[in-house]
């Protein structure tokens, strides 16, 4: 695993649990963590078990101890890691969102498919047991024909002019690390969850915007730099189904600090869920008895729910730690049998393909087709 | 009409739209209003078109003009009026509770049933559309057998002690004129609710407290009084049906402005209401497809819910003064036909006994028997 | 009055209730009633105390004995009506939106401030006591500087293909009589709102769709027409004070009724709204005590909040009628002062400016700039 | 630690994370897992990593390499694990119900003080940062003086005649090896709680119901046994504090499934919790601008909350789980310190007291004094 942050830690946690909880025919061995500070990354892997640690990521991907690479650091590092790893013939594991942008994805979706190696992107909410159960309705066909998808993504956390920018913790807000800002942070999230509830989009038109415009270094306090990320981001969209798309993320939302929504307004059903009570979905049926009808919201905590009969019993809730558990079982599941592993990087590919059309449009107040 | 108080409001409004709203075949003519207050009277019966005034209420029930008494007045003074009412022929709607006691309401009904004169008591939560939705879930059978009853009546607006008591506005804190505190004010709504959805109570045990010992007069400014009202009231029950139940009530629940709420839990399904989202109804089914259970949010404002066919449109709702409304038009409708009107003095009858009996648990610290 | 639909209905309440309510100057009189159906207008006129009824509006305009013009007929009326009225010097209260579009609207408005005649649109919502507040907290300036303005109106009673179109009860669906459809609708009410509570918009860029392409005809049974309003519309927006903008409206969202929602996010704090439960207002203050920060959920009955000190008491909620009193109230104080009428013709024609463009923007996929 | 159920998976789990988490002195070592079911019990013990079993409990306390026992086996193994353990001079964690009496739970307090040993009992609802911030709030002083506290706990998982009792899993039904139904299972929960917030309640006046009175044994199909725990129970109390409680719990409340609730009215604050949306808190504070009052929905996940640093960042929730790590750590940190270990076998006796109160209040039909 490469990065110690605070990906590296939930992957690390996952790595260690997954197998007290699911059956497995595999087990993950903590054989290696990686990062280039070497002293902290002592710490970090000594609290984690990993074996042993490298500080040069090409040192690690030379091994030959090690099958798998879990790529948790920054988005710039993302393409040269996986390209090496899959020379290498290593599965890889990789944090979201794929690349920096549709072209570093798209030859590292050529390079794993190349080399044939299994790989996953840690698009960890999927495994959200609400977000799988919604996955389900779909698929029952609860919803018929769908009219409407509407999505947000909000946050809070840089509102203040005093947030720097830069460094380990904030690399987030450096267009040259990150790639951009809200959209590949937080709506690659709600683009892929849209593209595995409602299929793909075709179309989209975006707005975007930048409300501080600039920021001290956080490594180099008394420097300031431009901002150049997108702090805010809302675009519309069509999809190939014919519904209609509205999405819309920030981190200048007061008093949301993770509210990741979506609602899907069908002929028949609806289905809506914020990721502040995760353990929730709510539900409406159209086919209720009449005068009975009304939103439910699900409890998704039962046996039968998805992922729940691994955990606890009902009325019980699991964390957001335990995405990243699940998301970590269905890969080892999927490594048993020949089925596709969810999402891959041609996923994610397709979900980059539609970041890269809405900064885009952003930029030139177009509407911008999806490849 | 006798009384102008916030329940005289409350009435005439009542009076003035019902023929708007329903068909009926009755029109109530505003005949006229009376208090002793001859200056403050004859503002408001300006202000709501009652056609005269009395300022001595056995003069309004001694004119041949008038049909009907409206009670309206505070509970020392229910049973007076209703005897010599009753004894004059009119047809009588009383303000809850009943009356000071059920010694006081058994002479009250024994007078209407003796005279033969319609009467009806203003348990006017029964017509607020959830509860009455709840009422038809519960005669569909749709609960299966019930195991528990749970309410509370919770306010906040005594909690200063410099709240005073007695006087026109601030009767209810003073044991003369209101006869108990919060279990007659607001556990009479909780039990007649209870008793119309649930059946009969069998027996109760109850604790009642009075948090500020002494309030200063309201009519006479520097005089206080010892307080001996109930300030809050919470009972243990067992119905008849074999289901358990738990009362409480305060006006010093911090936040809580108007918080009636009631629970039932039924083998099969489960409601649950409170007045402060009054045009919503939780309920629970059982029956439900696996995996899809939850609580509805049941946005009570379809033509097919309770009374709302007369009032506007889907997504509108109604508010605090159409349950009076509601609570007259089916009054009105009950003259056309031979059907009980509901509730009337001998329900509200049942509600005084367990206030009554509420009240003595509360004394001497023993479950008391039902009547 | 020239109406007698759902609105007549509405309005004719509000001029029969205000004074019982409010302490105010001039009382109305409900002189005349008018529509083309006599039969129909007849019934209703009875019922709501109308004093004479007129089946031709230019009959109405040229009576002396009447000061006011509601306008309260389909959107395709108002411009020949308002501007009769203007001309005879009546005062105009007019249904929104304004006109069926902004050249209409700008002619109208032309009209009234030529002849110096009181106007008001029943833009009703900002006599929501919960929206009123939102209102007061930002001119408080609690809200800091605002980065997020979103708005959505859903409903969901059109999704049946087969609600036919046009007639008395339907003709929103019919683009001849309405205009539009959500845009002029739903929408209408959003832009309403937000411009009174964030300020001009200045750009915009919108979708629209027309999901059934066909419908009946109600009132020639077996004819069908195709439908040309809009179904459905979403769009971005910039707005002067350099927040952002997203709106949504249709009436394709299974399972909302009336889901009229907006969201403010500053700064400082955020609020936030939803019709279905119109009696509360959400708030967020980032100044509270560190630790307790959170959404609170404002029940807007205290006699402190907008309106409610003519109403009840706290904890009892007013209903959808009693808007159209609040902002007839208003109008009648207005015209005891000196004070802008509000929302007048001016206001609501700047609404119109914001439909146009995006009906026009929906069209040409274009950003458009507000006039 | 003895026993291997759902308990034991909890325990084992929290042994395993907590020093990945916290900063502690301390780490556990899973030195040896105990149960009668050999066979069962290897496989429980490789899956969490436990370095030996036994399947006699004598033994494992007779063990020199063993530091701490773990009592996670049913109620009525708990007097005598505990005795052995104390006399051994082992630390103690013991699961709740501390016992299946006050007079066991009596004799193993006297034990564990008299030994000189650590000890604690797992009240692990503590733990939830939720109700940890409650704490914080009670003990700022923000609520002033309380007047009232309410408390629910409702289940639905034993509505079906056809759930059997006793045996490995359904032990809780079964009054020999449970002690007793909800008041030990559950109530216990918010007695703790209660008195953790709210100080020692001095008396209490109860019911219970067994609503099926006969139910198939588990292990052996086709026998049935009368059933004799409470499968409901609500009791009145008074606190020492002056203030009124309501305490009610059952396994008969369809659509509840683990509703553990809690309200505190005070004279300037309220708080409230729902163990169903463990991670907010409900809170209204009385000094908030007028206005501008209203229940506040706590997030509780940030930085400052309770525990919350140890975990992931705003917005991620933690779940179920972390209750039991989150108390190991206290555990850990309070043997590095003189602090009192909380809650301990003292605490949980007082539990244990009110427990038998309202089970003999029940019986008796008296108000019962808390010793």
């Amino acid at each position: 695993m490469i990065g110690y942050g605070f990906m590296g830690r939930a992957h690390s946690n996952a790595y260690r649990k997954v197998n007290q909880f699911f059956d497995l025919g595999y087990e993950p061995v903590l054989q290696a963590a990686c990062a280039r500070n070497g002293k902290k990354l002592k710490t970090f892997a000594d609290n984690w078990g990993w074996k042993s640690y490298e500080t040069d990521w090409r040192k690690l991907v030379a091994r030959d101890d090690i099958d798998a690479i879990d790529i948790s650091s920054p988005n710039n590092t993302h393409l040269d890691i996986a390209l090496a790893a899959a020379a290498a013939g290593k599965m890889i594991l990789c944090e979201k969102p794929l690349a920096m942008n549709a072209q570093e994805g798209k030859a590292m979706t050529d390079a794993v498919e190349k080399a044939g190696v299994a790989n996953m992107v840690w698009f960890n909410y999927r495994r959200v047991p609400a977000i799988a159960l919604a996955r389900q309705i779909v698929e029952k066909g609860n919803l018929g024909k769908v009219f409407h998808y509407r999505a947000k993504y909000l946050q809070d956390w840089t509102i203040s002019p005093k947030v720097p920018q830069g460094g380990a913790a904030l690399w987030r807000l450096d267009i040259d690390v990150a790639g951009s800002g809200v959209t590949g942070d937080l709506l690659a999230h709600s683009i892929d969850t849209a593209i595995w509830l409602n299929g793909p989009l075709t179309s989209v038109c975006a707005m975007t915007e930048t409300f501080i415009k600039e920021r001290q270094l956080q490594d180099e306090p008394g420097k300031t730099k431009p901002v150049k990320i997108d702090d805010a981001c809302a675009f519309l969209a069509r999809f190939k189904n014919g519904s209609l798309g509205t999405f819309e993320s920030t981190r200048y939302a007061r008093g949301r600090k993770n509210q990741n929504t979506f609602e899907i307004n069908g002929e028949n059903a609806s289905v809506c869920f914020d990721l502040e009570d995760a353990h929730r979905l709510g539900y409406f049926d159209h086919n209720d008895q009449k005068g009975l009808h009304g939103w439910r919201s699900i409890l998704v905590t039962d046996f039968e729910h998805p992922y729940m009969d691994r955990w606890w019993v009902p009325g019980c809730v699991i964390g957001y730690e335990h995405t990243f558990i699940n998301a970590l079982a269905d890969f080892l599941k999927g490594l048993e049998s020949d089925k596709k592993l969810c999402p891959d990087f041609k996923d994610a590919l397709e979900t980059q393909y539609v970041c890269d059309a809405v900064l885009s449009s952003a930029k030139n107040g177009q509407w911008e087709t999806i490849k």
